[in-house]
């Protein structure tokens, strides 16, 4: 499935967006004076291969847990991974209150917690293990369980797709994620651990420290090869984050847009691209996170994020606020009239 | 009336900023994880003396003419005003389309556009005038002409507010209205015609130059004092600025939050924070604006945008963008869980 999934992801035609900016520009508005809103409007027509549509988005939020929290890297203990699976079910957390808000429907999946989770209907079990295994100690999983929890996230993709979804938004849950995401980042962009590392849920000097010095013991235990996203995922990642390139890949293969939220999900678009580089023109950045990792992943994936409100939950959260930005630029794509339809007059010639 | 509404704003009650980024704290996520989305929250809630609240938003989108077209500082002719106010009205324009996806009721009122309009239901005459004077040759209206433009102004926005309107947003359509933005930043903030004088719809370096010396000469030929807004406004401004200063001002004494779109309609803020430093608490810059000139009056106002997407088009387009966004951080604020109702553990301690 994996190989038909990166065989499938093409570069875009050329001429769409070109066509998409002609058609902009007999709107009845300065052209380009709707800025990056235009941008984003072009951006859809390329992926889509035709005007741009934001009616069904779905958020996709993957929770899994990390064996490397036992190197005291965060500043919440592991069952709060569980604990927040829960609040999403019962739609009390951030990312539940903002998809509802922007029309999104939520898929909450479970690739690996490591607490027991109550049997729940809204739950999708999609758990490869019951945790990554300890990064600055070993490999998080094996080559296999890499690819099932890839694939496993590409076929929510595709069951989401064939109900009509229109935009996916990646979200995440899992205490420790932001340490492994930063060795992902490190392994593929080449930046240092010190530069790609930050402080998470909110830890402190010491711990933020101890951090930089775990993703460095992973990166010298492990050894990832960065050229190869499956084996980076295997050896610093983790099942949520496998699960997440998957969605991005499933995406690029279909020619949905995919919307990035963080830091996470930028390492798990890197992850993705190494597979598929193609992928690239099917991702929205929908805002910068304050963690320093996740600048060297957008530089690496070329992406400019669009919201710069310094989030840093994770969750989906800057994805779900992005999907009114997408709304509008598809709105604005649609509903406006011409200069020659309503009359209006150009611009005086010099 | 304008002495009224100038004495009925007042500061905000420091203790409800204190008690809103409590509550804040209590919601399932790290303390301020939402950044500005935060931020915002809890300046709604100064704002309105209590939990936020973004059900009836209004679009404002006054439009009015100016004399200093005739110095051909402008890339469209004068014509188009009134052409953009009949597309608003059958809601072919940019800020239709984005009010509609806000879910915004749109005002469109004539506050002095120059060409005949016809007759129609959904306008609302508030015109003084049919024109600004030539800024560049004398002033742009009388003093008792300012003083009806922004009373007209704070009139709508007092039956807006009368029928239940929550969140007021700030928009405009004046050809040749950078130009008096341009020059009232000037006045009041100080700043040099050449640093806030930028290419308004799209003018290229010949007329860009030809602009500058226009605001020089209309500062010169008018001296306004930069202290009194209304001196500022009836000199070297606009009707459609005056009604968007009235707007401001009514918001800010009754206690409904403001949102500035660009350039112009910070040059109505600084006209009305003059008048009423005060109303400065009710306001929100939605987004930066690509003129140069709107970095400088942000300055004054001491507000930083929440936005950048490089919008140089007005009408409140910027403005309806930031209802999502206003929104959603109303929704975080009244509809997350608390870690104790989820039972969601706490910050490990250190």
């Amino acid at each position: 499935m994996l190989s038909k999934l990166r065989d499938a992801i093409a570069a875009p035609a050329p001429d769409v967006g070109a066509a998409a900016r002609r058609h902009l520009d007999h709107l009845t508005k300065p052209p380009g004076s709707l800025g990056r809103l235009e941008e984003i409007a072009v951006r859809l027509t390329i992926v889509h291969g035709g005007p741009p549509r934001v009616e069904r988005p779905v958020v996709f939020v993957f929770a899994a847990d990390h064996g490397v929290v036992a190197e005291g890297v965060s500043a919440y203990p592991q069952i709060v991974t569980a604990q927040m699976v829960e609040n999403f079910l019962t739609g009390g957390a951030a990312i539940n209150v903002l998809a509802r808000q922007a029309g999104a429907r939520v898929v909450v999946a479970d690739f690996g917690v490591a607490d027991p989770l109550p049997p729940s209907t809204g739950l999708v079990d999609c758990a490869v293990a019951r945790g990554a295994g300890n990064i600055a100690r070993g490999p998080a999983m094996t080559t296999a369980e890499a690819i099932a929890a890839i694939e496993r996230g590409a076929v929510l993709a595709e069951a989401a797709i064939a109900d009509g979804a229109d935009l996916l938004v990646t979200g995440e849950m899992g205490i420790g994620n932001t340490t492994a995401a930063s060795a992902i980042t490190c392994a593929v962009t080449g930046a240092d651990p010190a530069a790609a590392t930050g402080r998470g849920t909110g830890v402190d000097d010491g711990v933020w420290r101890r951090k930089i010095e775990v993703v460095r013991r992973a990166l010298d235990v492990n050894r990832p090869d960065g050229g190869d996203g499956v084996d980076v995922l295997a050896r610093v990642g983790g099942f949520e984050i496998g699960g997440l390139a998957g969605v991005i890949l499933a995406g690029a293969a279909r020619r949905v847009p995919v919307v990035l939220d963080g830091f996470i999900t930028a390492a798990a678009a890197l992850v993705a691209t190494t597979l598929a580089p193609n992928a690239r023109h099917a991702l929205f950045a929908s805002h910068r996170s304050a963690e320093p990792g996740h600048a060297w992943a957008l530089a690496h994936l070329a992406l400019e994020p669009y919201l710069d409100l310094g989030f840093r939950l994770g969750e989906g959260t800057g994805g779900a606020l992005f999907i009114h930005v997408a709304r509008a630029a598809a709105a604005i794509y649609n509903e406006m009239a011409t200069f020659k339809s309503a009359g209006v007059s150009g611009r005086l010639e010099p």
